[in-house]
């Protein structure tokens, strides 16, 4: 089964190939009410753009998204708001012509899904990776943009922790660096030396690995469904869902495993605003599969891209042996674009569980509870 | 919203709390004429059930299964089997009579889901962690067993390959090995450590963490559904819903963000069997969402449990501050009883898969091609 | 595929067959803090249950409900309420050993899902009708029991209209009347005169069908989803999925095929309360899907049970032509019984549109609205 | 919460308002390799497009459909085939422009959706409807003309059978006397008729109601998902769902109430051709939800459009009592145009149940079945 739609009541369908004429989404369970403008949408996919840098490829796609339907002006406020309707997006391709894919048209490139969708559906549509390419994550950005109007006063952030094997030093970290580097890396110091780093790992035709981080604040304790759509699960599933990721952690992750239990339970105190203080996150803001009202942290790790200069082994459709090798343009460090694409499923992962919890619960009495 | 159904087409709805009158699920969308006997469900069951060494909880459950409906006998056969009408399964809960729960009853255990549960629904039932117990995942194994039993072919097994800081030796892997000692672990070398490792853990009243790998061999190539519901996504979102599970990893995982493109992406040759070779297995078995057809390897990692016997800070539900202890019966590694779990996971997530793609595609022309 | 749940956010799954261990059903999305006994439920249960009067089947099944999971009592209320988390409910079939089903193992009853179940699934449980019994609306009447406890203030009443060509006169409707005779007819001279037709029917071993109204009153206006799940949409796919249902309607429905527009379309005053005052109700309460917060009302026919004392033509599962015929226990007119199951659909209906609501739209500006 | 996707599996999702820029859907889970054309669809929107008679509104909207994604060449077959991936089309609206909305700005039209879409959401675009205008449907329209491909020799066909309180004489009913005439009608000289009724409505600028009836053709007996997706209760709500839809029955429909039951049940002979034969059709080809291979006949109640050229009382949405009118253009029987919609819903919803069982079932035997 194809299965394009991500959300339960906050839900975005995506559509489109990569070398198409169109790709988007439709964007549904929007609250009424929330002022939107294109520009709002805009202003995300431009963060995911590519072109932006030598760092990223050189494919030149504007990702001018038209907002095709489910908002109006509310008379009330005198703005453009949304209706309660679907909202229609549509992100023409316009750097999609006059290729020549005689190269990859028969022959799989390794780590790409051109293999699979082949032998999966029968046929596939090899231009530029089809549906398969990571072109389709515009459209999730742009439903992202959108999740981030609807739960009042979370922030959602991402910065780039590791390329290769160069970590970050974390004691460096400054959330304003993020928007200063080609990175979205939150260590000036690393930045600088990712620069250098990856002009090399680019000249030598290769590409590298990364880790992205991802933090929620102010995230409303109370959050997520219990126990097949736990917040950590759906985060989870919706950051494994981004292409070339291979891994996601919640708090302290895989390092959890190495700890005691006294190490890793984040005890509490009272606060002084009406909620519990936690001595420490290793949980990452999730307890039993529902938010605590900490931060939420969250990683994922890219893999380098496949998409590389050096011929490789492989087979084509008709079952010869071949070589294949990646001409002209392609991502270094795909990592580095997945930062914006991992705020965004996020976002909407929180903007989905807000619409759910807020159904089945509406108001509930807030802790410290009454004594009887 | 409460979210209490797993799956999309081979779907279970599980219910009940730790000690309540009982525990289950109904398993939906099943195919008909599986031979199916209760005695198929009980055998993985006895595999997660507490209190079979002294290295996990000494809670006395025989979690006994009962099969309510869906199955009869087909006459053609002579044997019972399913319907293709829901398995209703019940396991009564035995072990939680006359507790005294005036210790948790106001109080959090640091770690645990009663401070979420209580600020999501306004109350909860605390005893022995309400529906955030663990024991719930006995609905999901159950629920694997019969899982199992789609997929023609395909067999899914699970290990402990990480104890605290210490890692088995993967040359020493023995699946065989994995039935013979109390930690599912295929290193005969590593188990033996572990026991005396473990033991000093336990007796100490602490508890430590430990990463499982799940391997699913004979997965046909094709099975996973883009975009949203990618089978690296579907089983990330599986495990990382499992209590106490806060990372995930496919093949490589995060030690794919270390390496370059030209390690990373598996090479392939024709093979002999009509079916392409691949020279590595860095992806996992997994490509694009789709199966590749290659073993699907999964790890999670599981944080230690956080029922200790050492007092922590804590907050009771009024608002003032206060200790807590863990005390009786507690495991010490949980994530030993997490291996039957993190296979019944996969086994779901592959049987959905495998209907999901035959509902779509039906039978689609297999590689290599026929030119045209 | 297999389909046995019910609704979007309230949403129940059931399971069992009709001569198998147990019936019943896992109800999720349940809002918290709802007191609920087991009464609440065993009160709508007892009005559907057979063998009460001498003009249904005399099947004795007590049909008592036992709550597995998902309450606990609230110290802050000292009632046993909801906890938000799947309550399970459990009703054991009694009368149902040792049948002799010689006589229908084999042969189609016309009318009946024998061979289509067997046709769909190659075998089929034939005891009883098996999954296609009736005895399975038993687990839907304890879901809306459940249901109707969700939406404040809404109540959900229904009535059989029609038996067989004989209409009641809607001038004598009198809700009172339907709780006190065996037909739940609101017209008391219609309810005289059903009492000798329907013992003729029984008599001749024959049965007849019947209409049936539903009637739901303080029914929000907004409730309901465009545009695939309004609101009467669900009510329709609600309706016409109860056993025997044939024909559904909204408003006036067939009716309004035969009106001109000056006559259909309901005019509005301003009312005294805040609310826009229909002058008819010609819509049935619902507009463009949504609830205008007139009452929702809505007929369905009922067909004359299949199960009859005559001999009827029919083919076995092995290709040969038979004859069969029902012995025993019947229901004359099953549209009786129809009618608290009628409520109990409806009920869910509302209860899954008013949470479905809720998370989208959370509070609006109510009408009239203010002039900027 | 909106919920703008319909279908389980073969599933589509709509968007876009009546005087918006554009409408369409995005349909999902099609099988590959199915030929697919923009003619196709354009097809099929052309028998529903606006302004075709003097009997339909004389809105001018080419209806011209664009497919943006989801289909490519298939190198096997030289042909454009579906890719399984989700296809989106697209329909610009033209003739939207420059609209005089002031009368129906703030007045609710009696009938129409403008209060009910204002109270849920708080405003709404009261453009032509917006979003329930019935343009919508030209996306149910399109997304059916995929559905038409999927099941292997399924047709399905609709007509008009009554126009007020007019009812076709079914003796008469010639299928390819739909294409014939303005109003899909069956019965050569009932359209005659409807002819100059439908004239004198218009002039007198009123409207008038109508009943359209579904007819499904070489129905695989086994489609039908029991028991809450079953295959009458899908069509059910599929039909309800269509605007101005007041009623739905599925082969007897509501005469069945009359009936007893030797009268109503189909009784059986074995067939020559390795199927039972039925020697009546009053289930309309579905019996317990699935289908029988019997003919699937389903029709439904379409109200008189509300839009008419008399004055009617209403409020305005501050709280005033006002008169409202419809100027210009409007349908004088929507019923007409609703046919290919109401085909359209049933292709949707066979090809829906036909992937379900496929996926759930995949081959099974078929009746008659051998003896052990």
């Amino acid at each position: 089964m194809s299965f394009n739609t991500f959300g339960h009541m906050f839900r975005f369908t995506s559509f489109g190939e990569s070398h198409g004429l169109a790709i988007g989404c439709v964007v549904d369970g929007v609250p009424p009410r929330i002022p939107l403008e294109a520009a709002d949408i805009q202003r995300e996919l431009d963060r995911r753009r590519p072109g932006q840098s030598r760092f990223t490829t050189q494919r030149q796609e504007p990702d001018a998204v038209k907002i095709l339907s489910g908002v109006f002006v509310n008379e009330a406020t005198g703005r453009q708001e949304t209706t309660g309707t679907p909202i229609a997006l549509l992100i023409e391709n316009v750097d999609q012509r006059s290729k020549d894919y005689s190269d990859i048209k028969d022959k799989y490139r390794p780590g790409h899904a051109g293999y699979t969708y082949d032998v999966k559906y029968g046929f596939h549509d090899y231009r530029g990776g089809g549906r398969a390419s990571a072109r389709e994550t515009a459209a999730r950005v742009a439903a992202g943009a959108i999740a981030r109007k609807i739960v009042p006063g979370v922030t959602v952030r991402a910065a780039l922790v590791q390329m290769g094997e160069h970590k970050i030093d974390r004691s460096r970290w400054d959330w304003d660096e993020v928007g200063r580097n080609p990175f979205f890396c939150p260590d000036a110091q690393a930045a600088k030396f990712f620069e250098g780093y990856l002009d090399g790992v680019r000249k030598s035709g290769s590409s590298v690995g990364a880790v992205i981080e991802v933090v929620a604040d102010n995230v409303p304790a109370g959050l997520g469904s219990p126990v097949y759509a736990k917040l950590d699960a759906e985060i989870a599933g919706a950051l494994m869902g981004i292409n070339a990721v291979k891994g996601v952690e919640i708090g302290d992750g895989f390092a959890a495993a190495t700890l005691r239990g006294e190490d890793n339970a984040d005890e509490m105190r009272a606060g002084n605003d009406g909620k519990p203080l936690f001595l420490s996150n290793h949980a990452g803001g999730i307890l039993g599969g529902i938010a605590s009202g900490q931060p939420i942290v969250a990683r994922f790790a890219v893999k380098p891209t496949s998409s590389i200069l050096t011929p490789r082994k492989t087979v084509d459709r008709y079952g010869a042996n071949a070589d294949v090798m990646t001409k002209g343009r392609h991502d270094p460090c795909v990592g580095i674009r997945a930062v914006p694409i991992g705020e965004a499923m996020v976002a909407c992962v929180l903007a989905d569980a807000f619409l759910m919890h807020r159904g089945q619960v509406g108001d509930a009495p807030t802790w410290p509870f009454a004594k009887r």
